[in-house]
């Protein structure tokens, strides 16, 4: 068994390889920790500077013992960790934070939703379906359009499509590989927000401030952060997050999606047990940022302070977009980061800059 | 010949694997390069956070040769690089920043003196001796108490001893170990301070405000920055900073140590042609911290702003102070960046913190 709190010095493995990875090692390492990646590919953004890099695949065993035995406390740095990877570990005797009910409950939309719900925080009306026969009754009920997403898997708007009549509803079903999905009502939003919340191993939460999303081809784009908004938004949305960080007895950071709608009605999108994209503005905009809050969070540490000193614009730098790094570098307000990508791809997330200016 | 400005992508090397080089990996990383490290310990600091970690000798031919087919520009993060690396990366025909004249001036003295009086940085007076005959004469002339020290190496109080009557300075010259020595009138100064300064390869530069520091036994305890100054004080201090990177065409960041005499006169202590331990509170304190200024000048990037964002107190972590990293993590105010030194001396660097306030 770890003993928490884990001293300097420990190791902390990162399932992942990629710029959330990266970002938590230069967080962990600058606390004093050293960190183990395991990745798949050779050469990952996290593993040129980690102290270790396990190139496998995430559910290979060899590489997960190799994984456990170096490592004091195991998080990851996306949702879909393989279900035969988390019981590996599991029977390793490995500490792995977030845990496996949180995974589980962020990798099947349907659960997540149900979870949600039972906790006080409100989603859209959905229905789950698994053949196109039940994909047209669940938009009969719920009516049309509706968004068909898979049930698992898919991100950055990838497995989803809209259902515009019932009638449409086994093609789409059909389009989308013909496994289960879920449907979900139409959210009539006015903002898309989120809140990036920590719960530490003694159940202390930190909540950042609520920050504004603004998505383009179902990537986001743009956060800007603090969002405008009342103190009774703000305290809605901590609720909300307390409440899904008490329910799933979480250890870490979590991402959490919200729709804000007229009257400031606030429904939650989806959930993400990890660190998130909408939180790469606290890097910039407060003392201690996401990564390490979620290094201290599954380090056992207590969580350091959530406040905003600074308002923040950030930028993500999709596929060529990277190539502006030079003008970037020129604007005195903006904070580059760069992920290491060997190669620039069509969408790619390469890199963010935070814009900062004074609260 | 090297292209600047590099692209996020290039290699950087650093000769040096403690918190220095660590720092400045994390800071290069941040900015999408990829670092190697020279450095005859294994598992070192910085070591542990570079994409790759050459173990070896820093004057070791081969060592040197890999360090320079790997890297697209090579720094350093302490002063006393041997002159014959210096020698062997010329001859590799690698791009060394700082350059050779900044090394060479930091590593001995009485040449550093020599060339800060000759570029209007004014310092206290001294002369060299290298027998215990010209020790007594040195100290004759700039009169008792002078303070002795070699002219290479030394560091953190060490190699030097204050003479307190001219008829001591051949006991002393001897005790220091008969080399090559300068002797120094005291210099009656009422605070200790510091400027850390960059200059990009265009020769723009930028100078971070004053900082203010007090030492314990010859060894750094604790930086107040912004230090209060008037504006000419400030002013005074810049000026210095910029003749002394002009005269040396100096590309990177320069830690420069300040003696305030009564009336506002400053002297020079020394200068170190690197990332300094009194330029750590920029970490929590500025934008841009010294570590990434000194990673865009040799890359050749445009520098960053070098205003304050907060008020800082750093303290050094020494020995087994380290251990108190549990309380420290406990305070909102603290940031703390430890160093994963495998093993706590009496008096090593293990870590610092920032305690941060608003301007």
């Amino acid at each position: 068994m770890t003993a928490f709190p884990l001293p300097p010095g420990s190791t902390i493995g990162i399932i992942g390889g990629g710029q959330l990875g990266r970002m938590l090692a230069l967080a962990a390492a600058r606390l004093g920790f050293d960190v183990v990646t395991l990745e798949p590919e050779p050469d990952s953004p996290a593993g040129r500077v980690a102290s270790r890099a396990i190139v496998g695949d995430y559910d290979d065993p060899q590489a997960l013992q190799a994984l456990s035995e170096a490592c004091d406390v195991i998080t990851y740095e996306f949702e879909n960790v393989p279900a035969a990877a988390v019981t590996t570990l599991a029977r390793l005797g490995a500490s792995v934070a977030p845990g496996a009910r949180a995974l589980a409950v962020a990798q099947d939309r349907v659960d997540e939703k149900t979870f949600l719900n039972a906790h006080g925080a409100p989603t859209v009306a959905f229905a789950g379906a698994d053949s196109p026969k039940s994909a047209a009754e669940a938009v009969a009920a719920l009516g049309a359009p509706a968004l068909m997403k898979t049930r698992r898997e898919g991100y950055d708007g990838k497995g989803q499509r809209w259902v515009e009549h019932a009638a449409d509803a086994a093609g789409v079903f059909e389009a989308l590989g013909s496994v289960p999905v879920i449907l979900e009502a139409p959210a009539d939003f006015t903002r898309e927000l989120s809140v990036i919340a920590a719960r530490g191993r003694d159940g202390e939460t930190a909540v950042y401030p609520l920050a504004e999303n603004h998505h383009e081809n179902g990537v986001l784009r743009r956060t800007l952060a603090p969002a405008r908004a009342s103190k009774a938004l703000a305290e809605k949305a901590e609720a909300i997050a307390v409440r899904i960080l008490g329910g799933l007895d979480y250890v870490g950071v979590m991402g959490i999606e919200l729709f804000e709608l007229r009257g400031g009605r606030l429904l939650v999108n989806e959930i993400a047990p990890r660190v998130h994209n909408s939180g790469h503005w606290t890097q910039d905009g407060c003392g201690v940022d996401q990564f390490e809050q979620h290094i201290r969070a599954v380090a056992g540490w207590p969580l350091g302070p959530t406040v905003a000193v600074a308002r923040v614009e950030m930028l993500n730098l999709l596929g060529d977009e990277a190539e502006a790094w030079a003008r970037h570098a020129h604007e005195p307000e903006t904070r580059l980061h760069l992920y290491g990508k060997r190669e620039i791809k069509a969408g790619r997330k390469m890199g963010h800059v935070n814009r900062v200016r004074p609260l």
